[in-house]
């Protein structure tokens, strides 16, 4: 609740408190309910039982709106205020509410700035997801996409999108990920969707050992860092351009 | 069942084989049980399903043995026999089966050579282990380690113990892991023990950005990239020698 508070993204209608709370351990979060003019309401615990759905509640229960979605334009506008190059998640194809969490916290931790889903995921109880995420929920921009059209759009104002594939010849290692770029990953059954791939400049795979291979959010999380140590290390070498991309050969594992 | 098979590290005592099941979608393991000598009875499905307690079984049932521990002693043999230097991962205070799973499945992956993990790790139920790990589980090497003992022997073999924690002052990126090594990772909540932390060669930490931090299993997959990251550079570049280890400076998140 104070990850949400702080976020500033979704609507607070009222935080109750019980009665038997002890206030001293709610200091911050009376603080900045005030702060954000939250009403605060101490109510019976009963009643706190019964609106939490039988969910542990530790004496305090706010009545939110769901955490807004961030449109392409607003997106958009949010890249243009950033002092480094833009580094957006997409992905596809996530299976389950527990792997979307933990990929928005390891996103959140690695310096990602936006977080680009598909329509589908949103069927996800967001509870589910925000538990995993631990606070990266609450803070990290999430774009609901329809169509490739956001996508296109990020490509024109300059983003190169990385599609991460099984199988590709360039591994993650031999690309430069310095520069404003999307890191495109698809779920373990399907991959990427080809409507996605059809538009990727360059297709990347993490080099794996052994019969296993990555989770969905593990694989992102393995990406993400690349990123982030080329990002570092850059910061530290001083900045080359960004090498020109020649045409990408055809998709190596859409056959 | 097939990993297991694969694997031969369990004892199978028989295969049951339900009476409908389609034989031409059990070949391979059928073939398989041949070659190691397993016995394949036909039963009724209703048997099937009474052993296999709710769980789905897709019209075969195995009684096994449960996925033998590897001894120190067979820890220090297997490596003998790698060709590549040995990598190792040693993870401590993990909280539940599904993350310990992803963590195995990562592991293997990323080209991890056996896994040791603290005693009380093997309350977990294997079978919530298993799943998730995708069989990884049954093929990579796990060691049950009591003591701090293991790896002082381990560390008088050549090997070094990288300790993961907050604050350290070298990045992942910042020490050699090519050479023969442990990467030492605790829980969220507690992180290494006073143990570990006492013989480790080196404190590494994983930088990040913002207010998340990385789950245990998805940080142990960050660092095993890196670490094959690093070898995989240096079998292209042509092996450099490690770098002397100057004494380590105290702990700096012990305080």
């Amino acid at each position: 609740m104070l990850a949400a508070l702080h976020a500033r993204q979704r609507k607070f209608q009222v935080i109750l408190i019980s009665h038997g709370a002890h206030v001293d351990k709610l200091q911050e979060l009376l603080d900045l309910a005030a702060q954000l003019s939250v009403p605060v309401k101490s109510v019976d615990r009963k009643e706190l039982d019964a609106m939490a759905h039988g969910q542990t509640h530790g004496g305090v229960v706010a009545l939110v709106g769901a955490k807004p979605r961030m449109t392409a334009e607003q997106l958009l506008d949010h890249l243009d205020r950033l002092k480094s190059p833009p580094l957006l998640l997409l992905i596809e194809g996530v299976e389950d509410a527990r792997n979307l969490g933990f990929t928005l916290r390891s996103a959140e931790a690695l310096g990602v700035h936006a977080v680009l889903i598909k329509k589908h995921l949103w069927d996800f109880d967001a509870v589910e997801v925000a538990r995993p995420a631990s606070g990266a929920y609450e803070r990290l921009p999430l774009v609901q996409i329809d169509t490739t059209d956001p996508l296109v759009t990020l490509r024109r104002r300059g983003l190169r999108l990385y599609g991460c594939v099984a199988g590709a010849k360039r591994r993650i290692y031999d690309v430069d990920l310095t520069g404003p770029a999307i890191l495109a990953i698809g779920g373990e059954k399907r991959g990427l969707s080809g409507a996605v791939r059809s538009i990727c400049d360059r297709f990347i795979t993490i080099p794996t050992a052994g019969a296993s291979s990555l989770s969905l959010s593990h694989a992102s999380s393995v990406v993400m860092a690349e990123a982030m140590r080329q990002r570092l290390i850059n910061q530290t070498a001083g900045a080359d351009p960004p090498d020109l991309l020649p045409p990408e050969p055809p998709d190596p594992s859409s056959a």
